[in-house]
């Protein structure tokens, strides 16, 4: 018998390969890596564990990835009602105010609050969708155990001010010696309207000249396609793959919501992720028109906890009615935009999405794994453990979070950090956080 | 001082009425009722509590009120995918079979479980849309101890089957001498579709001379209307209007999302009840528009346990996310479908919708309240608590849950029932469930 660090044993084994499920499954795991997946008998015949843990009333899948969030807007929780959101965009007038008032213990204790959720609800794998200091979100992921692609807020446009191209960039050199094992360094553009020609061309040349991925804000709404309209006659997406952006490899375009059938076009042919942020979308961007379109590779986002409890298993559940709602009403398809794709989505395409080898249960894979928990009266009965996941389990269900083989959530007891510690952290800055929100000049009166 | 059973002091106190949101303040409570409602050290400095609780992170408000469920549907959770999602009607292939399968012991455990898992959810009165077998409903009421309108599932057309109208009338009286301080009847229509004129004169009559409330399915999908066309002339709610079943207060006409503008106008002019099921109106029959014409009163259903996990607080976020994205989608309104509507709907409109002194705290209402912790990290900050309960509290933030002034679940641990106990039987259940399921023949093949 073969030795192995450790074997996990479930009721359920959702592989995202083939065969899709194993009832009363294992999966053996060796220095990080999945070793080899099967029946529970045949792969406890074969290995023998180190450790063997036995999830019998639970769900064993690929640990979840949320394609698109703002670590750092944490602290804005809470604050953006109803009037803040529909100030024309939030995101100049509240969500970059915001941003330059973070100082750094503020912000790493915004990356804290944001690592620890994202772990408790089984996302094992994000992408930062451009921190505004992403030095102190590295420390938390260092210390939390998750991974994440670490990107740094980058524009050189705001309002009449134009700033050095130059110094974005270096901006993201200076980022790379964090790089290791979990913590991955891509670049970022916040936003067409927040970009020189000069900077789009020089994050692309970076990008492919350091074999980084990108991720950026496209698609968010009206005044943006009018923006690109009126200085380069295209429409975003055609301005981005003009200069070359859409060269690189990977490239998530968060929300892109308000795409022509050119840029879908574009999408489908440069084998584009789309990071569709479902609650986001749907509050201040309108219908996300991706469903009736289904051929495009693309993930859940969040969007940050500025808007959401970093829950992409609920996410996915609006997602589907928001989906289903458009279809079933427009084309009446009710199997349309099914669970098999919304899984998919939430576990990153086998890492096509992200570029790396997650989002699998497959001999090779990273160990990035979660187990959910059926025994609650509002999860079961459990016949279908995908409907079970998709339609019925959110972030509360998860019971176990493994990253590179090694726990960082066990029996939904989190970890290396104390959140109990945060969440006192966290009530002694609210008056303070709160008292300079209300400063922020972001309307007439 | 004037003595008083219990006080429960909060950090905020939602009250629905005036005003909104008192901030470290407290309820008093006595015989079921409550007393007062006010900042915690008026109501202290007034009343000596023979109890007294403090929830010093959390949100006190009014109970959740369901308005629209099948409690007798919950075994086939997760059995309905994708492709039996798809056929036409659902209703009638899948979910009147599946009930006439029951017998009386899973009738029972069903209710059992979709009344524990409401209770855990901070949900404290819900309308059964028409339950098989009310008496074993009635029973698991009793001993959770929610509060629960309680209706048979009333038709007499079956296909080609035609039963006696007066047989129906008959279910109902048999349920009267169950009433008590928590269970209600009201008399329900399963469909336009699945009842003769004689049935729906009969039900009309029937609950104007014994002042029952009613409920009924309408406007669900093309097919009915079609239906109401062909043989009265007239749209489905316009028949029940010209019958005179829109005389009967309350009415809660479930989905509606099928709705011409006269039938609108009928709604509003006769002070109908909608209820909204944002997941199934979604998946199952298209966009609802009530948020495009908000001028109903509507509340949220979760349309039972075979397709939601009963959390009113989840279906809220999705009903904000399908409403906003189509007001910002079509008109740009993003401060439409506001926070303080979704509350309403929640709770009941301080008891217009359900007619009953609940869904405020006020004096002289039922003391049916819960407390949300404010404790995670996947719900800090909490600088507004209306924002934090509509956008990112769910189901299991639920500490305590009081009806009629009486702990049902306290500090998260549900009282009177063992959830333990009822989930071996329903693993016990399971496999004979499911072959039950399968033998169902719906579809062509």
């Amino acid at each position: 018998m073969d030795k192995t660090d450790l074997i996990v044993r479930a009721k359920y084994v959702i592989t995202m390969t083939n065969p899709l499920i194993i009832e009363d499954g294992a999966v053996a795991i060796d220095n990080g890596l999945i070793k080899a997946v099967g029946r529970a008998s045949d792969v406890l015949s074969q290995y023998r564990g180190e450790e063997v843990i036995n999830r019998d009333r639970h769900i064993l899948m690929p640990g979840l990835i949320d394609t698109h969030t703002h670590t750092q807007q944490v602290l804005l929780r809470s604050f953006i009602n109803d009037e803040r959101l529909a100030l024309p965009p939030l995101w100049t007038k509240l969500l970059i105010p915001f941003e330059e008032l973070l100082n750094d213990e503020l912000a790493y204790l915004s990356s804290l609050v944001s690592v620890i959720a994202m772990a408790k609800n089984g996302i094992t794998y994000f992408i930062e969708a451009g921190a505004p200091r992403p030095r102190e979100l590295i420390k938390a992921i260092n210390e939390v155990g998750i991974r994440g692609v670490v990107t740094r807020s980058t524009f050189n446009v705001r309002g009449d001010k134009i700033t050095d191209a130059d110094d974005a960039i270096r901006g993201i050199e200076e980022l790379l010696p964090e790089v290791n094992d979990r913590v991955r360094v891509w670049c970022s553009i916040r936003q067409v309207m927040m970009a020189t020609e000069d900077l789009l061309l020089k994050v692309k040349d970076y990008c492919l000249n350091k074999g980084l991925g990108i991720t950026y804000h496209l698609g968010e709404y009206q005044g943006e396609v009018d923006y690109a309209l009126t200085k380069y006659g295209i429409r975003p997406l055609e301005v981005f793959d003009k200069l070359g952006l859409t060269l690189v490899r990977p490239t998530v375009i968060a929300h892109a919501v308000y795409l022509s059938s050119r840029e879908r076009a574009i999408v489908r042919d440069r084998g584009l992720g789309i990071a569709w942020c479902p609650m986001v979308d749907s509050i201040a961007m309108g219908l996300h028109w991706l469903p009736m379109f289904n051929d495009a590779l693309f993930g859940f986002g969040s969007d940050g906890g500025a808007f959401t409890s970093l829950d992409l298993l609920h996410e996915t559940k609006i997602a589907r009615a928001v989906g289903k709602a458009l279809t079933v009403g427009i084309t009446y398809d009710k199997s349309s935009f099914n669970s098999i794709t919304m899984l998919r989505a939430l576990t990153g395409w086998g890492g096509l999405l992200i570029g790396d080898n997650v989002g699998a249960i497959k001999e090779g894979f990273k160990a990035d794994l979660i187990t959910l928990r059926l025994n609650d009266a509002r999860a079961l009965p459990a016949y279908d453990p995908v409907e079970s996941v998709v339609s019925f389990l959110d972030g509360h269900d998860v019971n176990d979070v493994l990253v590179g083989g090694r726990f960082i959530v066990r029996d939904g007891k989190l970890f290396s950090v104390s959140e109990d510690d945060i969440i006192e952290k966290l009530y002694a800055v609210m008056p303070i956080v709160n008292e300079k929100l209300n400063n922020i000049k972001y309307g007439a009166f």
